[in-house]
């Protein structure tokens, strides 16, 4: 049967298997923080290099410098879903209003507070706990307008006060409800916690994870030994069925500094993700 | 009586304190990696500042450029007590002799394999097998010659193959009377594994361990985020009890890049390691 069959017919059978490849891919939870691209070029530049990376999805950095009407049509034009925004900690307290309307009006419910600076971090076991009751506020606070917010992590979060991680004292000291987890496993890993783990102790807490590896000394030392998923020191046959097991809803492509191999990286880390997450092995 | 003592007898106390107090140091195992003061001028500048920091001991790099004579003149000279040696596996395989005699001029009997380039460096579980099984063999040579075989680990030991890591599957692929452990606590940490786990995995088995830490991201981002020892992520209430549980004989300082800190940053590490080692808490 194989051998007989028309020329037509093939190119039938290949069209298929390449419009259920697309379909496939495009259902896949993979977005994109646009960090990532942040030096390469326009606002659009990046969209366009997402979409040429194979995103359907990107997780943004605040309002990118520009209007939600202007979002709304860069978004729509690279066929990119806004799945969460990065908002620091001044913003979520001091902007909220003008934040959740931008976010609603591009279609966005989720954010996601990405990094505090060294010195106004928290270093007791006491100053955890507040920043928890801080960030349970806000989430109260923004829970009511229909948005939800996270928590992404550096190696900092990891450092233990009384045998107790900081991530573990400010999770504690916010209501699940209020303050959702998005885990940076690379970042977790290197402040010597198990990514895996961590996602077993939060599970149903877990929004989102930053699906980038670390890679050893020697390898990408002027990207700060960041690597795309599945190429350095991390344990994905471990975390990728501990983030399932949470029930984590997106998986993010992160690199923190990507010098000019950004596209390469996160097309890479996409093709990773793709096939971990595809029952079909979809490459 | 405290209000009645005299000008002589307050200066006689004084002495006595701190004769206990030198004595006290003196005694405890901590030695300094040379490699951390490789920028500070001479050999002779190095160990001068050595003593200045309050050490007793050091860790050679190989033959650090001088005769095994010049070199015990100055050892002799900042009253310093060589420890180990950093060796290359090139210099371990095709230098032996040359090695074990210079090391046996100044008085040193333990070898320490630091580092595997990344180009040779073995990247499955068959290839760390491999390695095991070539540092064995060293090893049983040197042992045979009074000398004692450590390796000393990064992060890319911590990478797991079949849910065992590299270090493991290189410890267990060679003879504990072979090859010893030199932990690099800092190292493991950032390559996702607990250093103090691993202390308990190879109770007298480990000869020294690197006692340096890791800063979080923000702090000391031009010194590769290495930090003292207690300023940084590690749980030292936890990896300081399972160091003597495991009979660490010396407890080492390092730091791989200072910059021009290298004086307050060993010092300030000397100074933690006393405060951990001593029973009488010295400072």
């Amino acid at each position: 049967m194989k051998n007989t069959l028309t020329g037509t017919a093939v190119i039938s059978l290949s069209l298929i298997i390449a419009a259920s490849c697309t379909a496939a891919t495009t259902d896949l939870p993979i977005a994109l923080q646009m960090y990532t691209v942040r030096n390469n070029g326009t606002l659009e530049q990046q969209f366009a290099l997402a979409q040429r990376a194979g995103f359907h999805a990107v997780e943004l950095v605040s309002d990118q410098g520009v209007t939600a009407h202007e979002m709304k049509r860069l978004l729509s034009k690279y066929h990119l879903q806004p799945i969460a925004d990065h908002v620091q900690l001044d913003d979520l307290e001091n902007h909220s209003a003008t934040i959740v309307a931008f976010n609603k009006a591009i279609g966005n419910t989720t954010l996601v507070m990405p990094w505090i600076k060294p010195d106004v971090r928290p270093d007791s076991k006491q100053g955890w706990q507040q920043m928890g009751q801080r960030l349970d506020a806000i989430g109260k606070k923004l829970k009511a307008q229909g948005m939800t917010l996270a928590y992404h992590n550096h190696n900092f979060e990891m450092k233990k006060y009384d045998g107790q991680t900081a991530l573990d004292i400010l999770m504690s000291s916010s209501n699940p409800e209020h303050l959702k987890l998005e885990l940076d496993a690379a970042w977790a890993s290197r402040g010597g916690q198990d990514p895996a783990v961590i996602l077993q102790r939060y599970k149903g807490r877990v929004f989102a994870i930053h699906a980038k590896d670390n890679a050893p000394i020697g390898i990408r030392d002027d990207q700060m030994n960041f690597a795309p998923a599945g190429e350095g020191l991390l344990a994905w046959n471990e975390i990728m069925p501990a983030a399932k097991a949470a029930g984590v809803q997106w998986y993010i492509v992160e690199h923190d500094k990507p010098g000019n191999e950004a596209e390469a990286i996160i097309t890479e880390s996409n093709k990773f993700l793709q096939q971990q997450l595809s029952p079909a092995g979809v490459k």
